[in-house]
């Protein structure tokens, strides 16, 4: 492992990669995977789409010069090799620990991650961007967008293409075709790509034909008489091609995404194009890692495990999502018209309980948010209660049909908001703090926040049975850890009177934080009233009337500041000291982050502490 | 006219439209077609499209029995023969007046329509979940969605074909092919389309071919040759056909859109398909009245006009919008690195200034808010300063890319937010009254909100020269009617220190009823001080040091109030009443709508006056 990180270490990178042999090549793409496998099995990450990429990034970074030509990774968690081989494999180790190196492309990490990378379906208007502008500088350089068969289930894939067809810019568009994004892709492009990732002479047919035709002017007589003896009309019919070329762009391959060789040939094909071309690879997803070639969903994004079995270190027992996933589940057993809408995560938010149970009632819709949020507006204008289940910062792709095809009508559709608060490893992209925000933002909305798995049952019963318009329920990644007494639980608020003059307010997980920071302020002869709410919106007179009650209020949240729960009550309620995010969070463990935030049970206690000491 | 009107109403609609034989068909549609250019010379509305889709709207309603089918028109610019079809002849006078049917279709207005509309490309999700609800409740009718081919350059047309092809519902996608949007339509989408528009053959020649190899054992040499002699591969290389084909729905068309026979083969054809279908009808936009047919653009939507020539009643002075496209037209001759972007609104926007002098540095995307916010970002990170102009409620479609693509990495783009505040006769869809909600809750966003055109000026040179990150200037509909002494504009703030107790504080054009307010109060005895804020967010602290100096502060905002200006100062002070927006505004004249939303000026000064009435 560390020879071949001695071995790039000499190199000047990418730039030399160019330089190497194709036997070389290959033993570097062997060093590189064992690279992966091991810092993935320590620290976690994406490592399916990961082993699927290691020819194709080295092809690239061999035939495209960076960062004068921009590498434009789609989602970018199958960036690592790209990584590797552009100066970070000293620092590969640190991969998604706090301070080490993105598990995503991060233009603050490197001059060779071009542009933002977490979300999907947008490196093609992204690198079309940057086309245009070499094209306006008189760059001659290249933009290239890499990006999976997943990612085209996404509409704004197609918003670029639209664009990038007549554009005439230098634009390279990889589809990296593996068949998956995380679970196996669904839907007609789906099923159209794997139809042309199996004809093989499709591009050589098609050269055959326009050379026969060019070459013939007289053709099979029925067909001469069908297509009234024209030879453009015949050429329109026998040539209309690809999908891709209706769309404008030249198109070559499929390409084995395992061979070098090949794969500069089709690359540097598109090069000496200078138009807008798709470059069709076919990669295998895990290629290298047995466990992960045979189960590429289960390794696409993993925690830690044991590189001879591919065991996992620790087997995840419940979580939120899959507490939500099988009390859904049981209450669709009951009621027929409940549906469950995933985007691509049925496995992530715990829908596969239900996709089981009633798979006539479940959606795995693709990596398209938009069309979910609309199509549970469709399903519930139609009497049936639609369920989607979604992470929060994923979500932020629905917000305007959130706002116009549901809320203006009052629809009732419930929204299973996974990942919420901060996420952890993941980093800035994938932080769930906006959803609290953007959600409030919207009329005829009302959140809950559960604490514990019996709070979400309880919440995601009556958001589905009883409740009207837009109902989020959001929690977070992970497991319960909550250990207080939950005799009172319920899905509105539990306040303690202690008559305390300090309050503390707090919602979802963050009360077993704030029930810690009690205990300690306890020891320094602090006491505290606490007030955890579960429905945090709409703000509600009682908890006005509880807030005004008292001198002081903290109001701990895991959110974004602006738009937060605490800023609604501060701003009918004065006394209030609210302690909520304001910035991007980068990536690390999510007790580090939540100290970093001041959300931590020693700093709340501290916080509350100093402010104390300063009123007297 | 009043005779057509008279004719409907004795009809049981539209059940009774199949009756009619087609030479009474084409009778109505004449008549028809007069109510709309009379209704709409008087109302202004949408006209053009409309004209194009009488027949269509016809056929539609003699073929599916609504509301038992579901006719969903995408956008609902182009429903009003629908609406007048439907039993709503008699009110339709009353378009796009308070109190009066909407210009959009709203399933409040009338059980036949189906799904709220005003926004682009949402119609095959919100039909598909319709039709999917219908076949899990074994319902044997029609999901019908209606759209444009511009529809089709917003992505999230491509996520619901993505996921209406394999879904076996009754799902019918009619293409209404005018090559409009509101201006020509963009991208290589459009030129598809518009091949196929062309090919009047192309569904006969496709069953002749598929006949003539059926018989044909034997092609031609060459041909034969190059394909390796497979029937198969051949049938597969000449019969494929239209990219919706490839997404797996049947294909029907063209269709000549203004023959209702024609249509009605058509749309039998695709109802006795049962699965889903494409049916692509040609029409011509303004179809029936010379000025629109020869101009459709300029008779997309209209202000009121004489019918005989075609000419506006009120021609159109400087708008704000005009005066934002000519600023930046100036600054783009200086600054070679400025673009401007616009997602189908040129002439909306004003850009069609910018577009004429630099028309290398400007870029019509289409109706794609994602692309259009992501393309910038790609634009930013190669040094130029794009400027995306774009209507306050259709900039919702990019609040994840704003987030994603351009806030994490503080990338300088510049959004002019048109359309901002109450807009009036549009109704729900359209108001610009949830973009600072939005806006505000993105990290490194900066917003203007100026009150005259000289500030719109001064903000956007800052916007564009000086500021970084994302910068909002936000501006009304219409013409500036401020009055005010100009000598002390500013891209900050404006405070007039009178030394009263009362301060008012407010932001962009509210400003004039702040002003008008003040005089009413002072006429009563009351003198008020006033702060007009500019640059509105982030919040500023000396603007916390002048409001925390009062007793009692109103703060006056055409915001919804969740997620609002006056909010976020409330949490921070705690002696503010705001009054902002706290419900969707529906369709009505601005100063109406002002006054109920108690934002005009006497509005204004009564609830000044009552509040310090209660205080003595």
């Amino acid at each position: 492992m560390s020879k071949c990180k001695d071995y790039l270490n000499k190199m000047n990178l990418p730039g030399d990669l160019k330089k190497l042999t194709l036997n070389q090549c290959d033993k570097l793409c062997q060093d590189v995977r064992k690279m992966l496998i091991d810092t993935v099995s320590k620290n976690g990450g994406h490592l399916a789409s990961n082993l699927g990429t290691v020819e194709l990034s080295l092809a690239i970074h061999r035939v495209f010069s960076s960062p004068e030509d921009k590498i434009i990774w789609d989602v970018g968690h199958q960036a690592y090799t790209h990584k590797i081989l552009t100066g970070r494999a000293d620092q590969f180790h640190t991969l998604r620990q706090e301070n080490g190196i993105s598990g995503f492309c991060r233009p603050d990490e490197s001059i060779h991650d071009a542009f933002i990378s977490g979300h999907s379906s947008n490196s093609v208007s992204a690198a079309l961007g940057i086309a245009t502008a070499m094209k306006i500088q008189q760059n001659p350089h290249f933009a290239v967008a890499v990006l999976g068969d997943g990612a085209f289930t996404g509409g704004m894939v197609y918003e670029g293409l639209n664009n990038a067809g007549k554009s005439d810019t230098n634009l390279i568009i990889i589809l990296n075709h593996n068949e998956m994004s995380i679970s196996k892709n669904v839907g007609s492009v789906a099923k159209y790509l794997s139809n042309m990732r199996t004809k093989e002479g499709y591009h050589k047919t098609k050269s055959m034909v326009e050379r026969a035709l060019d070459k013939t002017p007289v053709v099979g007589n029925p067909l001469k008489k069908a297509l009234k003896g024209s030879k453009n009309a015949l050429k329109n019919v026998v040539l209309h091609s690809t999908m891709f070329e209706d769309l404008g762009l030249a198109f070559i391959g499929p390409i084995d995404g395992h061979n070098i060789e090949e794969l500069e040939k089709g690359l540097n094909a598109a090069k000496a194009l200078h138009r807008p071309v798709l470059v069709h690879v076919n990669t295998i997803k895990g290629k290298g890692y047995a466990p992960a070639e045979e189960n590429p969903g289960e390794y696409h994004g993993v925690g830690s495990f044991e590189i001879a079995t591919g065991n996992p270190d620790v087997v995840l027992a419940d979580s939120f999502s899959s507490v939500f996933g099988k009390e859904l589940t049981e209450l669709g057993e009951q009621h027929k018209n409940i549906c469950a809408v995933t985007a691509a995560m049925k496995y992530g938010t715990g829908l596969q309980y239900f996709a089981k149970a009633y798979p006539q009632r479940f959606f795995d819709v693709g990596i398209a948010e938009e069309h979910a949020v609309t199509f549970c507006g469709g399903l519930a204008s139609m009497g049936m209660i639609p369920v989607f289940a979604v992470y929060s910062s994923f979500l932020q792709r629905g917000y305007d049909q959130l706002l116009h095809d549901l809320s203006i009508c009052n629809t009732h559709v419930v929204i299973g908001v996974d990942r919420a608060g901060v996420v952890g490893d993941d980093g800035e992209t994938h932080q769930g703090i906006f959803d609290v925000p953007f959600l409030t933002s919207i009329p005829n909305t009302t959140i809950y926040s559960p604490s514990c798995y019996e709070e979400l049952r309880m919440c995601l019963k009556k958001a589905v049975l009883e409740d009207s318009g837009i109902v989020a329920v959001r929690y977070p990644r992970g497991n319960d850890k909550s250990n207080y007494n939950k005799s009172q639980i319920n899905t509105s608020y539990e306040y303690h009177d202690n008559g305390n003059g300090v309050l503390i307010v707090t919602y979802g997980r963050l009360y077993n934080n704030v029930l810690s920071a009690c205990e300690i302020l306890r020891n320094r002869h602090i006491e505290c009233d606490t007030l955890k709410l579960v429905k945090i919106f709409p703000i509600e007179e009682d908890i006005i009337d509880i807030i005004s009650s008292y001198k002081l209020v903290f109001f701990f949240e895991e959110s974004y500041y602006h738009g937060s729960i605490s800023e609604k009550y501060a701003a009918v309620c004065s006394n209030i000291a609210p302690v909520a995010i304001d910035y991007f969070v980068k990536h690390g463990k999510v007790a580090d982050l939540l100290d970093e935030l001041n959300l931590s049970p020693k700093k709340m206690a501290n916080q509350i502490e100093e402010f104390l000491s300063y009123e007297q």
